[in-house]
């Protein structure tokens, strides 16, 4: 089954905002078995839209539109969708009084434009949007399906979430799927296809393979497709006893889609509690580990110690230690780990010093050289790395970086391995 | 003069890649005059490819495509342009020197696969890739053009500008563009527009206008284009004036197109410091200043105060404080932000307490309930925000109702505004 992805909006063709909505709609397709076959990205205009739509739905099962759905002048989305449709405009209750209860909790005024958002054509079925105030719509046509959805990613993946995807999986009788994710560390994407060759051709039929990497991490993903759900879980159990066999030493874990989310699993399993310290990384690892719910159950806090003053006074960093080896050393990376982990009284912590860059590099120590620590109340790992000139994805590299090496450390220390 | 976008690879329709090639070419194409008039990702197939070249031909006066120029057999670009043109492989020996001289510094043995990639369609001009193996291409037809590049950002990037920009420029005659963005904040997307209604409709017709609206942030972008640049400064002057004289009060400023941006230029401007202590926030203020090069220039450092437990130790928050009034109140919020002005010496402070949720909600403070202090050394300034029940659309609110009410702060006091 074929999806057609079309994304409205000038500010995605003049390159303000990044498509990050195709790259999260497309996995979430391709994760429920349905295959992404084209992406258009075209402008707020009545004109460019049909004809897409009209090509789309020529080439495929369903097509999704995001944006120009907002209350203003240059969204169109919905009236194109009401001519495309030869249908009319009706208000939805239902909607309105999303719309005004958001209004109300906001504190401004409802205005007539904010109110024409509830008026959708006649002939779709709406998708209610309990986090804005623009609805999806579904239409059906001859067997196929025009979804529209609200541009706003954290709208739109509410919708998908709740609405799209389910209904989609029903629409076109997709069958059973289902995944495992399996979390790799320290071994490339080539080097690792090489060594898990002949496991891979020999993957029975029901089984997809999908190799994720990203930013030092790899995640391998095992898409299993049905209609018997027995056969299935088989399939999916004796593949992954077989990958463990081969690549084993590289899993640092399972059910988790990136490192930050098994470390959580971890914690919780085994009632730890964590404190990060940053200097490069600057408040990157604690945003990531506060992103997920229930982070309260073992993550006591942290320090961004971007400053040496902050190192010292915050951390108890000597200022013999910066004077004599600098802010980025193994001897103050572990003076700072020892610190946090001293003064937030935890049983895991993690500590990152290094030079981001584009500025303060040296010969000695070149833009991106960061330090890691990672330490248990039994011992203290260190590591140096060299993460290039970028300075975005130096710091997304060493969040990786430390979560795997934690990882590490508590596979050994709790689970033996 | 109109431009279309395709890029081919598979990685980006699954998802597993996010599409910055194409925003970061729009950037490009749209600073120097040029309308990106559709972007199309599609699949490395020849007949899907020729289809969308058509199309696209039929459309726009320009067309580039990336992807599909690596030397395994699925990509097959290169084959496709050569039978859409009706031409014939002939070896390019500049290709060839920059190829051999690469395999040379890796030390790797140069096999025929490898020499292939410096055989390119007889009717094409050669774009001389120097950062890869794969070389840009250039054709032309009945006054259109069509540009082939590597899909790898990096050698996408160099022929871009090396090439790409500067022969369009020169190919099709290109006028002046100018854009202005105005940060807004405190007024709803829909509110803003019906207050300046008649001064958009009252615009020059060199000037277009798009609203960006961003968790609780607005941002307006003129953009302005026209042969005559000194009219088109005027222009673009004269709207701005218009629009500070309807609704200069949610202007926080211009000339840049983030709040924390905005928050970077006003420090690095004044020569302010500033620290941050983050409670529901966990890290995403600290972590969105440093993300930004030159943080450490007025960016001291942070405490995430998760625990109550970090909110006493670190920042000396009264254990009293916290029993009577709670971790989430204005008593506790203030006793933070006053915490880390003084433990971080600091001429400006922010602090954040709330509850981001899932869990944790109750009827007096449910989930979303969020205190907000930022800080002077003359004033201290609280606010109680309600942000819903999403937890990273609650953080995501957090740190731009944070940047807002810092800027309002540093507006009073350094511009007096």
């Amino acid at each position: 089954m074929r999806v057609s992805i079309i994304n409205i909006g000038d500010e995605l063709l003049i390159g303000q905002v990044v498509n990050t909505n195709a790259s999260w709609m497309s996995q979430q397709f391709v994760a429920n078995g349905m295959d992404v076959a084209k992406v258009y990205v075209i402008s707020d205009n009545k004109k460019e839209i049909k004809e897409t739509l009209e090509l789309a739905l020529q080439l495929t099962d369903a097509i999704v539109v995001t944006g120009g759905l907002g209350p203003t002048k240059d969204d169109i989305t919905k009236k194109t969708l009401c001519e495309f449709f030869d249908s009319d405009m009706v208000e939805d209750q239902a909607t309105f009084e999303v719309i005004s209860s958001i209004f109300k909790k906001r504190g401004y005024p409802m205005t007539d434009t904010n109110r024409q958002q509830a008026f959708v054509p006649r002939c779709c079925t709406v998708l209610l949007n309990k986090r804005g105030t623009a609805p999806g719509m579904w239409f059906e046509r001859d067997g196929k399906v025009v979804v529209s959805l609200p541009g706003v990613p954290f709208e739109m993946q509410y919708l998908m979430d709740e609405e799209v995807i389910p209904r989609m999986l029903d629409y076109f009788k997709v069958g059973f799927i289902m995944h495992k994710n399996l979390l790799f560390h320290g071994i490339g994407e080539s080097f690792l296809s090489d060594k898990i060759e002949s496991w891979e051709l020999s993957l029975p039929s029901t089984i997809k393979l999908a190799y994720l990497p990203k930013a030092g991490m790899l995640r391998l993903r095992l898409t299993g497709r049905c209609m018997d759900k027995e056969r299935l879980e088989q399939d999916i159990n004796t593949s992954v006893k077989g990958l463990y066999a081969l690549v084993g030493e590289y899993i640092l874990g399972e059910d988790a889609e990136s490192l930050a989310e098994l470390v959580a699993l971890r914690m919780k399993q085994y009632a730890k509690t964590l404190s990060v310290v940053e200097s490069c990384s600057g408040g990157a690892i604690a945003s990531t580990i506060t992103s997920m719910a229930g982070a309260s159950e073992y993550f006591k806090g942290g320090v961004v110690a971007y400053s040496n003053e902050v190192k010292h006074s915050m951390l108890g960093v000597h200022e013999s230690t910066l004077m004599q080896y600098g802010a980025v050393s193994e001897e103050t990376v572990k003076e700072m780990v020892c610190g946090i982990m001293q003064k937030m009284n935890t049983d895991y912590a993690v500590a990152t010093t290094g030079i981001a860059g584009p500025g303060g590099g040296t010969d000695e120590k070149p833009v991106g050289t960061v330090w890691i620590a990672v330490a248990s109340k039994n011992e203290i790992h260190t590591q140096k790395m060299s993460f290039g000139d970028d300075r975005l994805r130096t710091i997304e590299r060493t969040v990786n970086q430390t979560f795997a090496n934690l990882l590490r450390l508590m596979n050994k220390e709790l689970c033996g391995k």
